[in-house]
Parts: structure tokens; C-alpha cells; sequence
């Protein structure tokens, strides 16, 4: 006969399925010798059973009856006694946490005689009355499903004005019972039970039904949970902290969770029950005090921790009770941390000889390193800061400065030595300078992934983004959030972790990386197989991503280049050129400042790939749009008003993502690839000169026909030939849906595909990044998308088309070497999918190199443990 | 041993690998007993071993010369003769009509000996001298490779001012044809060859040399021709027009290929050759002519004329020369003709039972239908009349009118009974009353598939789109391109099948739709097996779509119904509601409009399904944009301009393609759905209580997640239940690539896919149809794209998605309905396509529908005989 009782000392952690989470830690703990209240569990399969047929399954009601007379005798105490009962704690346990599901009951078993029983043994009649008051409650509301607000409605009449729960005398708490027994006469139409097993029953079948209510079924329907895994119940034995001054109640951690540091971390209340701790009405003291004031019980609980850690090999979050001196551990788990302590502890752990490398590793989340790469600002100080508006978590670290709303004026203050923020309504290619020179950057439109949100992550510079409340009034110089307005000089302090921005400045704390970060990474370097690099611009970034341990640059943009200082002069002039002669002339113009450019990058990353995408956006993205800009455009180049307007109005584009951009600039005006390809190999042949290993790889972006990329590859040679430079790559992105479809044919004249996965996320799901605000945030709300597809990507859909195009590509050319460039090459989930599925390398923002190189990690290893 | 040379009449039809295409058709001739000059070919293999070696194979020459023998013995004529030399004709002739290739050398043969034979034999001393001329003239340029300007100005020189070709005498084209040779000496280094076998060998050589020439190399990799086909040599008997008035020179078909009459049609000169019928010095007379002048001649051309015709079985496209009253057959190939030809020749063929009715069905290109359809200008008149500018051919048809710029206006004018055409930059949604009520619309921007051109298809409306030299002045009525201005009123005429616009007035003539042509779209049905269906968005397109035989409407757009008179303030209203109960308030007032809209609909389409889909383009569509009417719009809603400012820069989008639209639109507000769902229904139920038949099937756009799709099914059905209606389908548009590739879990809660292949163009090939002239136009000249993506679909990537989309879908849900409603319903090729993967049907334009029935019909037979 199926057994559908486990006692807690019959159980252990590898029987989740059956006893649910809480059951097995239970189990668990109790079979580590920890004092646990004694108790049992009853399994998924029983709740399945009910489910089925509506009631207990055979030979269940005994078996619970068998576990109760155990439980009996470990606790002394009997059920239903009227000298020293035994009470009880009813609560639901799935295999996974699930919100919706029956909450606890606590103080089952009382009854008129067990209430006796009860104040006797306590010698506290008052107690005794309030226990009984709280049962009758939780019972009537949780099992019974009387509306709670019935029985808030008599206690607040029963106290009065001005009185709390604790004035309230034995006498009137008997009172409100039996008043709470007729609202569930009324509401329920059925009397309070009496019978304590009676009791049992009824709470054990609540909890079988709540596996079935509406919340719980619709949590697993978005979490994807099978509806036939079943909660298991757990019954388990009262202890009380509220018998006086010898009794108590906690929460503490193994370890500090904050740093990490080796010693217990947590707090306490002395005559108090858990609820009184998270209620705030006294002030729990840190557990270090307990030392003084019960030493021995402070060192029993000590040793329980240390334990505890070492039989689970991590560091513990655990709950106890102290009742009249003794204590009773009621719950532990694993504790959760912050990235800081996270690593220090992995690494400690290590030393210890707890855990090996290779869990060290496990046990830091890639995303969680994001906290020790940024500045950060004094938390008691944010605490009182005045809040001034909320955008998206656009790019993370703190910063403080004066508002500027133009990019020429931050870059004047900055020049001036001031910490500014750069404020727009949204950023353009031609606001670059401006980021440059500012702290961090706020923007009241825009997405995760806008050109605000991408170049400052880039930069590794704090950013808000869409901060949708916000608007920015460039001819007054002001902005404005529900009514709270900002001059331009006023100081602002914003958080790009959180999206938070307030008024006036907070101190920030500059992150240090420490040694045991170092050691952290260096294990993981040594274990993972995908290999990272970084997108990275200028030299200062190329600097920066080689300092957090990228091996090369996946994605050197060169169109940043084309803002800096005069050039846009040049650029400008190319783009309003009517002949190919003209053209040439001003992009002669151009070259010596784009060779400079590589040379320099390159001398950065000396003996690491370099990959170089040749031009890449929109032509209008260079073009003034403002008449009197566009008035002195046309007086430098000595040409019409008109003219210039024409050439700006012509390059106007309905959807500019799907227009005249990437690849196509190349094809139309062959002379700019070759330009831009000049300066590489002239670059390159300097360098090499000078002792540097250079290594180029050249990039044409957005070919979605073969042929575009054989045009292009064919220019980019003969040019190599012509400056007589002959090491280095041709490849090309795969960022259109058709690219990766026809990938074979594309890898016939590629030496690399490199997967730019923001512009394959915009083609295949048909948004927009820099309008996603208007559904996405709506979308993730409802759990239409399960994460922001800019952020994490989109396996399913994009994926698939990234896995294809992998597939097509070797299938022609085996060995291809593949890459990833898009925003989700520093994404954890979205590195340990491309490492699946066969990717070589994924490139991101420097300052998320290194949480790429832990993704990376955990991708091997759970990859090798998979294959054992 | 190999044999390299055919005499014609040892080759036939089904050689043309051998014998090249013209080569062929001699034979052919030859073996049908027409009289063809003797000759014979050399063939391909013989030039693919020459390109190998350089060199004749052995064997080669012998063979030439024996058949020329045979060739001397048949004209009963001597090469080289001094008394009646055997003259020739050398061509090149491969597998396929292909240009730059070597063109005819014509009079090989002579030299001092040979002219004074044929002045002898021709009786005329200034023929010979002449023909002579000729032939050092030809074989300079083009055996020898002499530039051809330089015998011109040794002509010009000669004749000197004021005097013809034809007013040189005997004497000075002997001169001339002597100081050709000095040229040929000086430039190409050589002597003209005297002996006539040497200028054969050197002419044949240069054939086979051409092959290998640069102009034929680029054909072929453009039209992916193989390198090792090679090239055939045609050598021929001369025969001349030009000696008297018993000799004639002509060219006709043996049906009238404009119309199709069953006469003979072609015209013919007296005493002239080839090249004088072409050169226009002289005007040819009608064939029929000849039947009074030549009778002999005629009856036996005539003759000749049905043999052949009868042996091909299709019309022939003949020429012919007669020398000294005896008649010889120079070519016959297939006669090209006009739709309207092409119908009735097919169907009078299957009434004389030359042709089965599938061939008839494949003698008629659906693409020509196009003709049928539409208005055409009067031919004489458009010839004469003065140009305005160029745009693309965006719909087809002619039309005449006043022009107007505003949509306003042109309602106006209209209901006042003038017709007037639509000029606009581009068109948007709300301009789609003006385009109603216009006979024609041009614009300055936009592609083959910018709204303009989209929705004049639909309406069969001629279109001009982007005539990009065209400016438009709004504020000062008038519009402009080069230099000539057209103010409002002034008439213009275009032509939608060319893109041409003209000034003034030109009639055009109505099309009429014969019994022929409904004989074969009858047939055609009878062999399709892929349904044909309409996209309609009125009763009006409804009625015009079951006329030309659609199936049901694969997609009515709910969208244009909102424009239509005062809808268009409510519906701002229900974009502008702030509340949800605002939006419903706003959408009642809109739902009894469209739910007499849908009423109408089916009316019309009784007995045949009508899919709709529910509301699709983004909402700042609907919203004005001019601070006027902005502010006229806030009046009328009671709030504040500032908050309708506020609205319509809040929904205004970088990339409206890619942004707040098709399904997120009924995501978001549900409530839009839901009134939708109610109009359709409840009009449903109307129709049905009237007896009416009525085939609802709701139709989902933009679908990317299969959630999505869940959501706005269940939302649709719940209205369903609640309107008390049960006949009806669920489906969805599958035109996101990620739709295509998740496809199967799609199909668990659709009925039916409907491609739209128009936004998966979009998204797959990353370009927006509003942008594209910006470079599809160069990478279609420059042959990137083969043919425009938007007019045919692009098999490799669109296509391979749309066969996922299929496979995938059916692999959940066998048998799943599926249909293309993109543009591409109504383009032939990829018709064609469709129905080879399996699609169930195409919807298109209603006047595309006749064409999309015959591509079907073609699709079908096609398939039929492949399987054979």
C-alpha cells in the first residue's frame, strides 16, 4: 500500500518531490540532528489522490493518526489534553515556492479543554485566550474561507479606540472568540469545530483544495508548473518564544550576507513570536547580544549553524524559537546575498575545503557581479533623498552632478572641471560627445536597449532611461517631473541600478574589485569555453574591457568616430556630395582620422582580434535637422539652404531601422567601405611596424543577400592588396531574419558570422527597441514575454534563427567561427544559451566582460554535468 | 568520331542544345518543307572544344567544307565564283537569345572574282559594289574588331553634305570599300582575307570567340546561364530583297497579335532589304497588300504561314525575302501578343483543335491579363502628348482629371461631378476618402507597396507612385517637377501600367472583359487546385472581387471603416480615453458603424467566407497631427490641447512598422477586440436571421507569441457565446518571422494561418516598403534583388519562412487551413510558389484576381507535368 505519511526523521532533502521544499529541509534538518519540533509530512501523492476523487485516499487518515500518537511522544504532550496539549502548525509545501496556496494555521488542537490544558502548562491564562483567539481566526479565514476583514471588523470594535491587541485582557479576548465563532456560523453556515482531529481534517483538506484554487493554477500556468505535481502538508509540533523572558524568537544568517565575513548575522526578540519580529513594534537586537544575555543558548544555536552550513555546504537563512530556555530550530535555507558577499564567501568556502572551485563558481550569480562593478550611493543617505522621478534601470552605478540639457554645454562644464548629467528627452549618435563628457545620462524616452541605454552601458556610465514621467523643455532650459521642476545647474543624483533619480546630490562609494573577485575569475576562465570579448569604441574602452579580461573586441563601431570634433564637417560634406569625385574628396577628408582612430585601438589590444564593422547607420543620423544648423551646414560647404534641406528631407525615413543603413550604404557608395578599409589596413601596417600584433577583422553589417557580402568582401581584399597587408578576416553580421536562413550561402564568402542579436530581436519579434515602451514594459507585466527580449534573449524565436543560422553557416564552411554581438552577449541566461548551442564568442560591454566570463563558466559546468 | 556539323535538314527542334535556338528553328523549317535557303550549322560542342584549345577540333573544317559543298549543290551556286558566287550569312545562336554576342556577318564570299560574278549574275554593277561595301564594313567590325565609328566617317567623308547612302555610285563605293581595307590595316593589323574559305574560318572563329567575350560572360552569370553551353554557328545562303521589283522583303504574324483576328499581319517592302524595313526610310506596306501585287508569292506565303503554324501549334512570328519572285522563309519563332491576343488566339486554337485546353491555359502569361482589366490611353494621342514626369507603375490603368491636393477637396469636386486625381507627397490613412473619391492618385514618395500604391490596387484605382522629381507645395497649390508647374485644377493624365504623367487631357478607352476571356478563366478554374481570394475592405471592392471570380475575401481591413465620415471622431475619442470606461464609451459609439459595415459585407459575399481582421496600424494614425486640428479635436473632446498634444507625441513611434500595433493594439485594450468581435457577430447574425449565408472567420495580426493569440482567441470567443453565435473560425496572420518559427504552437489555438507576406517581407529582409526607394531600386538594377521583394516574394528567406510557417503548423494541426493575403497573392511567380508548398489559397487585389485564378491554373499544370 502506497505510504502517504513520512514522519520528519523518515525523510531527507532528496525527497522534494514527494514531501514538497519545506517538507524535505525539515526532514533534513531533523536528520542532521538539529533540534527540530517534531512533526510529519504528508505527500504530494495524497493531495493528487483528494484531487481526483475529493477526498482522502485510503489508509491516509490513519496513517496521519499513527504519525500523530509519534508525534505525541516525542513532544510529551497530548492532543486535544486538558493539562498540557499538544498544538500544531497546518501549512501547504509544493516542490517549488508557490504564491496562492493555503497559508498556515497555527495553534490547531485547541478546544475548551486544551485552552485549560494550555494556560495551565503556560501558567498564563491570558495566553491561553489569545491563543485560542488567533486559531479561531486563521482557522475561520484560512480553512473555513471566512472573509478576513469580518473578524478584523469585531476585534476592532471589541478594543475601542486607542487600545492595541496587547490591552486586551483574557476575559474580553474569550469574548471576541465566541463573537468570531457566530461570523462563521453566519458567513460559513457551520459551527467552529471542537474536536481537535476534527480540526486536522478539515485544515488537512484545505490544503489539498488550495492546490486547485484559481491564484495557485494560475501561477503555474505563467510559471509553467505541471498542476500534477501536488503540495504535500506538513503538521508539525507548537513551540512558543512568548512564555516570558526566557523564551524568544529569530532570524540569522550563517555568514554576514552583506559582506560575507565568516561570523552570524541576524536578530532577535525575547518574549516575542515570529510575526512580532516582521509586525516592527520592538525592535529586534542583533544576535551578537544573545552572547550575553543566553549564552547557552546562543553557543547551541552557533554550533546548529555551523552545522548546518557544512552539512548543506552553504551559508544557511535560518528561523528559530527559544520556549522557556530551549531551542527549537523551525526552518533553514539556503541564505541569499549580495554579489560582494557572494564571492568572498565562494572563495572562503574554498579555503575552507567546504565546496570546490567549481560550485565556488556555481554559487555566484553572473548577474549579481553588476553590483561590485559600479559605484554605489550611501545607502542611509538615499533612504531621506528627495525622489524626483522613476525610468528603467537603464545602465547601473550611481552618480551626482549639475543638469545640462545640451551635449556641447556638458562638454564645456566638464572641460571646466564639473560633474554634470547629461538630461534629454531622448539621445542621438550626435548627442555622443555630450555622454562623453557627462557623469550619466537621463532620458525621458526610450527603452533598455535605446541609444541612451546602449552607449552609456557601453561606457560603463550610470544611465536612467524612459523616464516617462519626465519632460525636458530645451528652450527654457528645464525639466519637469509631476510638477517638481529642475534648472538647468540644479544638482540631481541618480541610480542606474535601480532607475531611481532624486533631487540634490548623495555621496556615491567607487566599487574595488578584491582579491577573492580576481581568484573568482580565474577559476572560472579556466573552466568555461566560450570565449568573450568586448564592444568597445575608443581606445579608453578598449583599455577598459582588456582590464576586465576580454579577449579581443567583437564589435568595434566605427560610426562614433565619424562625431568626434571636426569630422562631422567631412562627413557631412560626403553625405551632400552629388558626384563619386566629390564624395572621395571628403572622404579623404575622413581616412587620416579613422586610421588614427585604429591605431590607437589597436596598440590597446595588442596580440587580441580586433572586429571592425564598417559603417553602419542611417546617413540622416549625421545631418543637422534643425534649419538654422542646417543654414551654416550649407554656408561651409557653399551650397544652397535648399540644397542642404532637399538631401535631409530625401534621407527622411518612415522606419529608419528597416531603411537605407548597414551593408547598403557600402553597396550604394562603394567608396566609403573602401575608405573606411584603408584605414584599417594603413592602420594596421603602422602598428605591425612598430612591434604590435595587430589582428583586424573586418564586419559588413546587415547583408541579407549573399552577393551583398561577396561585393563587399571583394572590395575589402583588393583594397588589403593595394595597401599590401594580407592578416585579417572578412566576415559579416547575421541580423536579419533572411540573413540566418540563408546562412550556407552567406559562409561561402565569410571567415566569421558575428550574430548581432539587437537588430535580429527588432526583425524577428517586429519591435521596435526604441519604441518597445509603448506594450513591452505592459507585455512582461502580464507575462507575454517572460523578460524584456532586448535583455534576455528570445530563445524560441531568435534563438532558433541564431541556431539555424550556426547550423546553415558549418554546414557549408565547418569550423565557422561565430560570435555574438548584441546587448545579450553580457546577458547570463542568454551566454549559457549561445554556449549551447555551439557559439564561439560573445561580445559585450566592457563592464559586463566579466559577468559574461562567470556566465560563461556556468555554462560549461552545467553543461558537464549534464552530459555525466 | 564526333560529328560538329548539321546540314539543316539533317537537324530538328528538339536539338537546340546542339544547335543552338535559331539553329533549330532552320532545321525545323527545313523538315516542314518551308523554303529555307541552304545552310547548315556548326555546333555547340564544336565551340566549347575551341574555347578549350584555341583552336578548331580536328574533323571541324572538314566537315565545313563538306557541307558546303552540299550547301553549293543545293542553290546550285559555287563559293567564290566569278560567274554566280554562292554568298552566306554567318550567326552565333545559343541555347538562348543572349546580347553580346556576335552579330550576322552577311555577303561572305566575295572578293574581286566573286563581285564581278554577281554584278554578272545580278545584272546590276553598283548591287555588287555595294554589297561589298557592306560586307568589308561588317567583317572590319565585327570579325576583325575594328572600331565601327571609323567606316562611318570614311562614309560621311565620301558622301560628303546633303547626299544618301543610296545616291553613292558604283565607283565610289569601290573607293570606299578600299580605303575600309587601309583602315582595317592600320587598326587591326592585318589584311582583309581575299580568299573566301579564310573569311569563313575567321568568321566562324569569331563566333566561337564571342562566347568568351565580357558582355556575354556578365549575361550569363546575371541570368545564371552555364559557361558550358556554348554557342552554335548558323551558315547560310544570301538571298536578296533588293534586286527589282519582283524582290521583296517582310515580316508578319500569322494571327494579328494585338487582337488575335485569325488574318495574316505584317507589312513587307518592294526591291529592299532587312535592314531598310528597319531603318524607317521608306514605309512598308501591309501584307495584305501583297496579295494584290505578289499573288503567287502571297498564296504561297500565306500557305506556308498556317504549315507552320499547324507544325507548331501557336502563332508564328515570320520573316521572309523574295528574290526575283521565288519566296524563301529566313525565321519563324513564337509571335508575342498582347493579352488580349493572347486570350483569344488560345481560345479560338482549342475551337480549331490545334490545342488542348491546358495549353491554352499556358499560352496566356497571367501578368498579361493586367491589360484586360484597366482603362488604357488612346495610343496616338499619348505619343504626342507633353511629358510631366515619371514615378513607378504602382497601379494599373489610365485615368484624366483635375488635380487636387487636399482628400478633402477631391470629396468635395467629386460630389460636385468632376473627376479629379490625388496628388500628395504620400498618402496616409486618413487620406483614403480623397482617394475614394479621385479617379487616380500620384505621389512624390513611396514604393510599389507604399499605402498609396497599396490601397489604389485595391481599389483598382491607377496609381504613379513616387514620381520622385515631383515637389509638392500644400500651402501654395501647386506642384513641380522639373521646372514645369501643375496648379490645382489643371488637368493631368497618367498611366499606371508605365508610370508615366502627362499634361492635359488624352482619353482613355474602358476595358471590356470578352467571352474568351471567361471560356478560359472557366478552364483555368477547372485545373487549379489553390483557392483564389480578394483582400476588401468595402461592399463596393466586395462586389468587384465576386465579379472576377474571388473565392471569399482572404482580407478585410477593419481599419479603413474608421476614417469613413464621423467614425473618425469617435475613434479619436476611444485613443484619446483615459479610462478604460471612457475607451468603451468612445468604442460603443463606433461599434453600431462597423457593424453595419460588416452587414454589408456579407451581403455581398453570401455563401463565401470573409475573413476580417481585427484593427492593425498604429493608433497616431487616427490622430491629427497639424496644431490646428489638434486643437479643433480638443474643442470637440472638451480637453485641453495640451493633453491631445500630449497623446499624439506619446504614440508617435521611430519606427511605427515595428511598433504599438496589429495585436498589441487588442492587448493592451482588449476592449477594442471585444467591440469588434461584438460588431462582427451581431452583424453575423442579422444577415443569417435574413437568410443570408454568412462565413465570419476572425483573423489576429501581428501574432508573435502563441500566448498572444490564446488571449485575443478566448476574448473573441467569449463575445461569441455571448452574442449567441457559433459558425465562425479563429485564426491569425503568421507575418512575423518569429510567428513562422514557432508556428506549431501557434496552430493549438488557430483555425487557419493567413501569411501576410508584406510585413514578413518587412521584417525578414529588414526593409520598410515606405522607405525603400531609398536603394531597392539600385540593388534591382544592379541585380541584388532579381525582381522587386514586395511584388514577388522573395522564395530563399520569405518563402522558406512562409513553408516553416506551413509545415510546423500542420505538424500540430494536420490539415490546418492556410492563405497568403500579401501582395504576392496577386504576382504569378509567386502564386506559383504558393501552391507548390502547399498553401490552400491567395488573396489579392480584386482586379488581380482573374490573374491570380490563371497563375493557380499554371501552378497546377505545371506540377502536373513535373510529376509525369
Amino acid at each position: 500500500m502506497t505510504k502517504y505519511v513520512y514522519l520528519f526523521r523518515e525523510g531527507d532533502a532528496s525527497m522534494r518531490d514527494l514531501l514538497g521544499g519545506k517538507g524535505a529541509g525539515l526532514a533534513e534538518m531533523t536528520r542532521a540532528g538539529a533540534p527540530v519540533p517534531p512533526g510529519f509530512t504528508i505527500t504530494t501523492e495524497a493531495c493528487n489522490a483528494y484531487s481526483e476523487t475529493g477526498r482522502f485516499p485510503d489508509g491516509l487518515w490513519d496513517e496521519v493518526l499513527a504519525a500523530l500518537s509519534d508525534v505525541e511522544r516525542a513532544a510529551g504532550k497530548r492532543f486535544g489534553d486538558a493539562t498540557n496539549p499538544l498544538l500544531l502548525s497546518v501549512r501547504s509545501g509544493a516542490r517549488f515556492s508557490m504564491p496562492g496556496m493555503m497559508d498556515t494555521v497555527l495553534n490547531l488542537g485547541l478546544n475548551a479543554a486544551a485552552i485549560r490544558g494550555l494556560a495551565e502548562a503556560s501558567g498564563d491564562e491570558r495566553f491561553a485566550a489569545d491563543a485560542y483567539r488567533r486559531f479561531v481566526q486563521l482557522f475561520g479565514k484560512i480553512v473555513l474561507g471566512v472573509d478576513g476583514n469580518r473578524f478584523e471588523q469585531v476585534l476592532e470594535t471589541a478594543k475601542g479606540p486607542g487600545r492595541q491587541d496587547t490591552d486586551l485582557a483574557a476575559d474580553e479576548l474569550r469574548q471576541i472568540a465566541g463573537q468570531y465563532k457566530e461570523v462563521i456560523r453566519t458567513d460559513a453556515n457551520t459551527d467552529f469545530p471542537d474536536d481537535p482531529y476534527d480540526q486536522l481534517k478539515a485544515a488537512i483538506a484545505a490544503v489539498f483544495r488550495s492546490w486547485n484554487g484559481r491564484r495557485a493554477i494560475d501561477y503555474r500556468r505563467l510559471n509553467k508548473i505541471s498542476d500534477s505535481l501536488g503540495t504535500a502538508v506538513n503538521v508539525q509540533t507548537m513551540v512558543f518564544g512568548n512564555l516570558g523572558n526566557t523564551s524568544a524568537t529569530g532570524v540569522a544568517f550563517s555568514r554576514n550576507p552583506a559582506t560575507g565575513e565568516a561570523v552570524l548575522y541576524g536578530e532577535y526578540l525575547v518574549n516575542a513570536q515570529g510575526e512580532d519580529v516582521v509586525a516592527g513594534i520592538r525592535t529586534p537586537r542583533p544576535i551578537a547580544e544573545m552572547a550575553r544575555e543566553m549564552p547557552d543558548v546562543y553557543e547551541q544555536f552557533a554550533a546548529i549553524s555551523r552545522q548546518l552550513e557544512l552539512h548543506y555546504r552553504d551559508v544557511q537563512d535560518m528561523e528559530f524559537t527559544v520556549e522557556r530556555g530551549r531551542l527549537y530550530m523551525l526552518q533553514t535555507r539556503t541564505g541569499k546575498r549580495t554579489g560582494a558577499a557572494a564571492v568572498k564567501i565562494a572563495v572562503d568556502m574554498v579555503a575552507e575545503g567546504v565546496i570546490d572551485r567549481n560550485t565556488a563558481i556555481q554559487r555566484v550569480e553572473p548577474a549579481s557581479l553588476d553590483q561590485l562593478l559600479h559605484p554605489m550611493l550611501d545607502p542611509k543617505a538615499r533612504l531621506t533623498a528627495p525622489f524626483l522621478t522613476r525610468g528603467l534601470p537603464a545602465s547601473p552605478g550611481a552618480a551626482t552632478g549639475k543638469v545640462v540639457f545640451h551635449p556641447d554645454l556638458a562638454e564645456e562644464r566638464a572641460k571646466a572641471g564639473e560633474e554634470v548629467i547629461l538630461v534629454r528627452t531622448e539621445t542621438a549618435p550626435e548627442d555622443f560627445h555630450g555622454m562623453v563628457a557627462a557623469q550619466a545620462v537621463l532620458t525621458a524616452r526610450g527603452g533598455m536597449t535605446s541609444h541612451a541605454a546602449v552607449v552609456a552601458r557601453g561606457m560603463g556610465k550610470p544611465c536612467v532611461a524612459g523616464a516617462s514621467a519626465l519632460t525636458v523643455n530645451y528652450k527654457e532650459h528645464f525639466c519637469e517631473s509631476d510638477g517638481q521642476r529642475v534648472l538647468e545647474g540644479d544638482y540631481i543624483t541618480l541610480d542606474g541600478s535601480t532607475g531611481e533619480v532624486f533631487l540634490g546630490r548623495i555621496d556615491t562609494s567607487e566599487p574595488e574589485l578584491s582579491a577573492d573577485f580576481r581568484t573568482l575569475m580565474g577559476w572560472a576562465d579556466e573552466v568555461r569555453k566560450i570565449g568573450v570579448r568586448a564592444n568597445a569604441d575608443t581606445p579608453k574602452d578598449a583599455r577598459t574591457a582588456r582590464g576586465f579580461g576580454a579577449e579581443g573586441i567583437g564589435l568595434c563601431r566605427t560610426e562614433h568616430m565619424f562625431f568626434e570634433g571636426d569630422r562631422i564637417d567631412a562627413v557631412r560634406e560626403m553625405i551632400l556630395a552629388e558626384t563619386i569625385a566629390e564624395r572621395r574628396l571628403a572622404l579623404a577628408k575622413i581616412e587620416p582620422y579613422q586610421k588614427e582612430d585604429f591605431v590607437r585601438i589597436f596598440r590597446e589590444m595588442d596580440g587580441l582580434p580586433v572586429t571592425i564593422r564598417t559603417l553602419d547607420p542611417p546617413l540622416h543620423e549625421f545631418l543637422p535637422h534643425e534649419a538654422p544648423e542646417m543654414r551654416a551646414l550649407a554656408d561651409q560647404l557653399g551650397i544652397s539652404f535648399d540644397q542642404v534641406k532637399a538631401r535631409v528631407e530625401g534621407l527622411r525615413e518612415a522606419n529608419p531601422m528597416l531603411g537605407f543603413r548597414g551593408c547598403r550604404l557600402g553597396i550604394v557608395y562603394p567608396e566609403i567601405t573602401e575608405m573606411q578599409a584603408r584605414a584599417i589596413f594603413s592602420a594596421a601596417k603602422e602598428c605591425a611596424a612598430a612591434g604590435i600584433d595587430v589582428q583586424p577583422e573586418i564586419m559588413i553589417p546587415l547583408v541579407g543577400m549573399p552577393e551583398e557580402l561577396r561585393r563587399q568582401e571583394q572590395l575589402v581584399r583588393q583594397v588589403a592588396r593595394d595597401v599590401g597587408w594580407d592578416r585579417y578576416l572578412v566576415g559579416t553580421m547575421i541580423e536579419l531574419p533572411r540573413a540566418a536562413l540563408v546562412a550556407a550561402r552567406i559562409a561561402e564568402h565569410a571567415e566569421f558570422f558575428s550574430f548581432g542579436t539587437n537588430d535580429l530581436t527588432q526583425t524577428t519579434l517586429g519591435i521596435s527597441r526604441d519604441d518597445s515602451g509603448h506594450f513591452v514594459p505592459k507585455y512582461i507585466e502580464s507575462r507575454l514575454y517572460a523578460d524584456d527580449p532586448f535583455q534576455v534573449v528570445d530563445q524560441e524565436g531568435v534563438g532558433e534563427l541564431v541556431r539555424m543560422g550556426v547550423e546553415r553557416g558549418r554546414s557549408r564552411k565547418p569550423g565557422l567561427k561565430t560570435g555574438v554581438c548584441g546587448e545579450h552577449g553580457g546577458d547570463p541566461a542568454s551566454v549559457m544559451f549561445f554556449a549551447t548551442i555551439g557559439v564561439d564568442y560573445v561580445s559585450c560591454s566592457p563592464y559586463r566582460v566579466p559577468i559574461a566570463r562567470l556566465a560563461a563558466a556556468h555554462a560549461a559546468l552545467g553543461e558537464a554535468s549534464r552530459d555525466k
